[in-house]
């Protein structure tokens, strides 16, 4: 998408070195657009541990080319597939809920492992990375399609007003190699011409939404307003939406949804107003063997500064203030858990399905394996 | 309450100067204890608009001190209760939605208008200044006994283990003249040695969570941990949490309850997992006037740069720093309305009612007209 009127990916191989990454580092975003050069597999981790880059499919994206890293910095004298097998471990302890993580590093230990010089694991994981890093434009461009169809059917009804869409955190595309998920429905939308309004909660703590979505929305030419995320009962209280669009982290094989903390408040009030919930959910945030993510899943527990300080801008440059008393002590979960009954429906890149077992079943029954 | 080991009230009449109001101006919280000299009508005016002081209790008792200062200012030229009802028409503007305010302004205006002169107006006005103030604090510490039976009977039940409790906002004492109203019941169960633990969510945008309630707990040594908003779902699914308690800005003759922005998506989530949602709300915040609060209620719509804007601590000083894009443009409702059907009960100072007209009036009879 667009930054200054210019086409960039979030992640791209250097074009004049072949040893080198490069990725936009979203950590200073919305103040600067910083690039940095990624040489190496710790480096990658860092990226991702520290959250230069994020959201699941970037996550899978990054790791990805991490490990395509590995096989440019291997040195002759290891046991290489033994080497890769370690980047794979560092690559997927970085961040422990997106299920996009393991898949990709998973498709990429099978490229990269078994060949006979490292030259041709190189060549094997370049084009496997390259492949994960175009095939999630091609799955958000598919969910596009399908979200636009909802966007659609909401404005038939509005006769000119705008579709009043609601989002959390950051599914843009900065979330995704290209478009987005559930962006990928509003920047098509916006390319048809019809008539929408994003409302942006900010997403305390780290505040993607008032950082990375008002900020690609506003780069694209998008209409939108940002709320504090306490705002989301009383726009719906007051009528003000017409639907919810959320990502998710990881999405279990019966339609729960792990996404970004706040998520289930704003599903909670949906319900509440009968207003349409919509996740996005590419197939690779989908863990199909995932029964029950209540029980299952692992919450990512991140460090407390991210409550207790807050970053912007002040006089030009980027600092952090602490918001707190000194003393005070913070909890920080990474995510919360929208049950099925809550969800409307997921847009994958396959269709629009029911959250459930039977819903995800009938688009892809070959990934079930109960 | 204590800050430094020191007792404080929020507002007092200067000790050595009986023309001079003094208060905590709290915009410097957590970071630095200021107090302010306020000596004029105007300048009472700024301090409630500007929320050098806030709470409904509090912005009552300031509006009566207010009062006081016009007493103090009137020039002796002057057509002295034109004087004042000016006075009372300007503190009336500062804030719309507290209904403490038109209380105590209403109190005000008979006490210090229709006297023979400017020093029984002044003494008038003093004394009921000083009698509003004194009474928030008794109306307090009866809340205080009266929600000490809920928590007391938590405790009985968790056999030594801490009474979780939720809270949104500052309803503590830093919102009233002392004691606090949620507040009270957490430091009277605290000096009975009752094991309590205190989510504070930090209630953006302006954080009086996490600036004033998280400052005043450590202060008053009751263990507590901050959460962005967001997580309150996360821990009620969870199970962390045994009780929330909340204050409110007006609550309507049948129950309904105004309060602090992020209030209805905290009650939504403890309906959802049967956790008791109780209101403290001292008799000057019911609007017994009041039928329907989602038609008659105005809701305060703040300033957009308190969403686009952090104020916090950095290298020892007090900044804002900006969190947005500087194109992005916000809205900032400071209230939601949470449904008497969401409130499981409302704590007076006359006892502990159901959020309904039944309720009320059983403990207010004299207060319906209708």
């Amino acid at each position: 998408m667009l930054i200054k009127g210019t086409q960039f990916r979030t992640i791209w191989l250097h074009p004049d070195d072949e040893n080198c990454v490069q990725l936009i580092d979203q950590r200073w975003l919305p103040h600067e657009v910083r690039i940095a050069d990624i040489r190496t597999v710790d480096e990658m981790c860092t990226a991702i541990a520290d959250m230069w880059v994020r959201g699941a499919p970037l996550i899978g994206a990054a790791a990805a080319w991490g490990m395509y890293l590995a096989a440019c910095e291997v040195p002759a004298s290891c046991a290489r597939d033994f080497f890769f097998e370690e980047a794979y471990g560092k690559l997927l302890k970085t961040r422990p809920t997106a299920v996009n993580l393991k898949w990709a590093l998973d498709e990429m230990l099978t490229a990269i492992t078994g060949n006979d010089s490292i030259i041709e694991s190189k060549w094997y994981a370049r084009n496997r990375a390259k492949w994960i890093a175009d095939d999630d434009v091609k799955v958000n461009t598919a969910i596009g399609e399908y979200g636009l169809s909802l966007l659609s059917a909401i404005a038939e009804k509005k006769s000119g007003e705008p579709v009043q869409i609601l989002t959390h955190c950051n599914a843009g595309w900065l979330a995704t190699v290209d478009r987005g998920t559930i962006t990928a429905p509003i920047y098509l939308a916006a390319e048809k011409n019809i008539p929408i309004h994003v409302y942006v909660s900010e997403t305390r703590p780290r505040n993607q939404g008032a950082q990375l979505t008002a900020w690609e929305l506003g780069e694209n030419n998008i209409p939108h307003t940002l709320i504090a995320d306490n705002a989301a009962g009383y726009l719906m209280q007051q009528g003000k939406i017409d639907i919810v669009l959320v990502g998710t982290d990881r999405t279990s094989a019966r339609g729960d949804v792990i996404n970004k903390i706040g998520t289930y408040l704003k599903a909670l009030a949906a319900h509440e107003h009968q207003v349409p919930f919509f996740v996005a959910a590419p197939s690779s945030s989908i863990d199909f063997t995932m029964k029950d993510a209540f029980t299952e899943a692992k919450i990512e527990e991140r460090n407390a500064d991210e409550v207790t300080y807050v970053q912007g801008r002040a006089d030009g440059k980027i600092i952090s203030v602490r918001i707190s008393p000194e003393s005070t002590t913070a909890i920080n979960p990474a995510f919360d858990i929208t049950p099925a009954k809550y969800v409307t429906g997921l847009i994958t890149e396959k269709g629009i399905c029911s959250a459930s077992f039977e819903g995800l079943k009938k688009l892809f029954p070959e990934k079930f394996s109960f």
